[in-house]
């Protein structure tokens, strides 16, 4: 495909985006196909000789689309609701054409400074003093693998079993880091929470003195703000008490909630986390940024290139000790160009446009949880501190299981229709629903109309 | 920005992508700026307001483009070369649009199963046995990750150390692997190769006997066919032999050469290589794909989920056993829709196609160097497997460390021309060039252009 093929093309597919993005809300969210539904029709073998980019686009259209979930969907409230926003895709078309690497600095120079500067620029937006640098990574699990090995790094942990501290609600992540790491399923501990589903500092202490007077070593202690169930708070700040008299890390995950730090009048949920020594922010949760962006901020360069910092012979440059190798924070080598989505994100909206949407956001999720509130037979489930609201069906006073049959009834239905797209957990052994509000084109008539729709397949018998 | 406003700036985009892709052979490979260029022309704090899309694009245009390594250049030969394709860049417009997130089935039906699709292709063009499955990851470097991850689950090392064998040649990744793994830097034994940098199997089945004899557990071997620093092919059916008399977990470092096994004449390289546990290809190196996309095989995805698999309760869906949930394959849980471009790279270039332009740049490497063998005062420096060329000037007679210098000076001679962009290495202690093709649009004029300037810089005093 020459330039000139590639620009009719491109020139199509952008006109099917603007129509995409136009339309979405018009799109069932959830398609309703069984597994197997696309595999079952596409060839099983590649074509022997070339197709036309109409063919494949044309495929693209009949087979792949009808097979998609809509997250771009105003509609789409599952696990965390997010965007891919107009100047996001703008940034990914073009990373994608320039194909850059920015593995050492020679190999992209804008590539690595861009990334040092939208980094720099979300860590003012979200608060955060100078004194933390970052890199982006792809996802939050690779962001807290990195610092957690770093946290070994730095730890020294030699022949001693080490711990990590998490609450029983942390991501998941977590938990996999430490198998990854090789500190084996017990390594990392899950401590408990309170009536909000906020870790327990008192509790943390306890675990963290008698780990040390059986011989293992705290290593680090895992933070959540805005935590996946529930998106609860942990007190950070008691946190980092705990974490600096035990010298232990302590890595903030705020994947989720992180963005929402702009807000003067949510400040309260982030004090002491510049306490940290590594903090996780998804752009790609919740500042409208394309998938993947996940930025590791860090204090101390030094102990992450200690954890990862290796340079063979075909990677050193004339640059070494002046331009950054972002090689060296993190386990890929390679990296794609994601700084630039994010640095277009940032000045599209600008920090009052960002401000703007996420306070909206927070203002629906509120509103959504006082419709629940105030509707006879279902209930609102936990706080809502940023977007997302728990809350369940609490029927017609049959026993809990059928109560969380009829949810899981309500949360398929719906999804099956679909009119909305909502996900699930578990509190306190019963099925809560989740809405997350996330998307900049969600409005009040699409929630209110999914808030009808869940009320619609509650009714049903 | 709204769908229309997104129309028109994506259609600006598109034009100046596509003229981008006309003309980047005119531009310089390599911007000749010092570190900190672009960090120094940016504002340093994010902008309050938003701002128009123009300015961020004029921005691009004459700050960020100013700062580039252009990867997808005809005359860029350094590290491995590589390309974006037309169908692949437009497969990254439309996974931006969609915004797709396959880390489980229901989050992305189309996202899990043509990701099945696309690596099942690829699978049949490079020639291995339907008993390999796949996933797609950002790097190499986490695909192997993951595969020795993997390879100590299922070695069930207990307190015992355990240990992975990988030659000397072998990436950095692999080192980087076991650091992360807490196998500790001694977790890597580094195996000598022969002289033609391809492992000594010897050697190995002695590492791993006195291992096994002082109570180390040998975990897994990495084979690399094509090596990064001088694209040399491990003996991989000797290597198999040895790993399963020792029960050691076989992983096959591919990540560059892979796509050269649709070629039937380099068939014989990779003979053998279906006996791996594990192997890593990468179609953001050898197949036209943009960054990022790596597909690890594996033959057993019981062993991959054994040590990655968590599921939480907001994560639990009710196609649990039917459709797969990719996010149990690897570290990441967020996983954007890479599949999409892979499979219209593949669609638009045909097995015909990836063929052709494979061998094409075998044989555009196997002509640059007889042009190398051939010119007095060069050579040769390794053989020359596939499209990369390890070569160095050796000079007018000077010591080893003026020869040397001399090579590094020829390198960043040629790259601050701009001209065209190469790496380097050290073979036996001795600096020497390397010249990858591997971009789509170097053609022999371009190659005879940049060894032409090689020799004017030689020729300098």
């Amino acid at each position: 495909m020459d330039a000139e093929a590639f620009r009719v093309q491109a020139h199509q597919v952008v006109d099917w985006i603007a129509d995409y993005l136009a339309s979405v809300g018009d799109r069932a969210v959830f398609p309703d196909i069984e597994p197997g539904w696309l595999r079952s029709r596409l060839p099983a073998h590649p074509p022997a000789e070339p197709e036309s980019m109409d063919a494949v686009l044309t495929d693209f259209r009949e087979l792949v689309v009808p097979a998609i979930t809509h997250w771009n969907h105003p509609s789409f409230h599952a696990y965390f609701a997010n965007s891919a926003s107009g100047p996001g895709i703008l940034g990914e078309m073009l990373a994608a054409a320039l194909n850059a690497n920015a593995m050492v600095w020679r190999a992209s120079p804008a590539g690595t400074e861009l990334e040092e500067v939208a980094v720099d620029w979300l860590r003012e937006i979200v608060g955060l003093p100078p004194v933390f640098a970052g890199v982006i990574n792809d996802t939050a699990s690779t962001s807290t693998l990195v610092a957690l090995a770093a946290a070994r790094e730095a730890g020294a942990l030699g022949d001693r079993p080490g711990r990590i501290y998490a609450s029983v609600e942390a991501h998941s992540s977590v938990q996999k880091a430490g198998m990854v790491l090789g500190l084996g399923r017990d390594g990392v501990q899950a401590i408990p929470t309170d009536a909000e589903w906020r870790m327990q500092p008192q509790a943390l202490a306890d675990h963290v003195r008698a780990d040390r007077e059986a011989g293992v070593l705290p290593l680090a202690v895992v933070a959540t703000l805005g935590t996946t169930s529930t998106t609860s708070v942990d007190p950070v700040a008691e946190i980092a008490e705990i974490a600096a008299a035990e010298q232990m890390w302590l890595h903030v995950d705020a994947a989720y909630a992180g963005p929402a730090a702009v807000l003067p009048e949510l400040a309260r949920h982030f004090v002491g986390w510049e306490r940290a020594d590594s903090i996780v922010v998804n752009p790609h949760k919740w500042l409208f940024t394309p998938m993947d962006c996940s930025v590791l901020f860090f204090r101390d360069p030094d102990r992450i290139r200690a954890a990862f910092s290796l340079t063979p012979e075909y990677l050193k440059t004339p640059e070494e000790g002046q331009g950054t190798n972002l090689m060296d924070y993190g386990v890929a080598l390679g990296r794609r160009f994601r700084a630039l989505k994010l640095w277009m994100v940032i000045r599209a909206f600008g920090v009052s446009g960002i401000e703007a949407r996420i306070r909206e956001h927070c203002r629906l999720a509120r509103l959504f949880a006082s419709w629940v509130a105030d509707a006879p037979g279902w209930e609102v489930s936990a706080p809502v501190p940023f977007a997302s609201v728990l809350f369940r069906w609490t029927g017609r006073g049959e026993d809990a299981a059928s109560i969380d049959a009829a949810n899981h009834a309500v949360l398929e239905g719906l999804n099956r229709s679909g009119t909305a797209f909502l996900s699930h957990t578990v509190l306190e052994g019963r099925t809560v629903l989740k809405l997350s509000v996330g998307n900049l084109r969600t409005t009040e008539a699409d929630l209110a109309r999914t808030w009808t729709a869940l009320r619609d397949h509650a009714a049903r018998p």
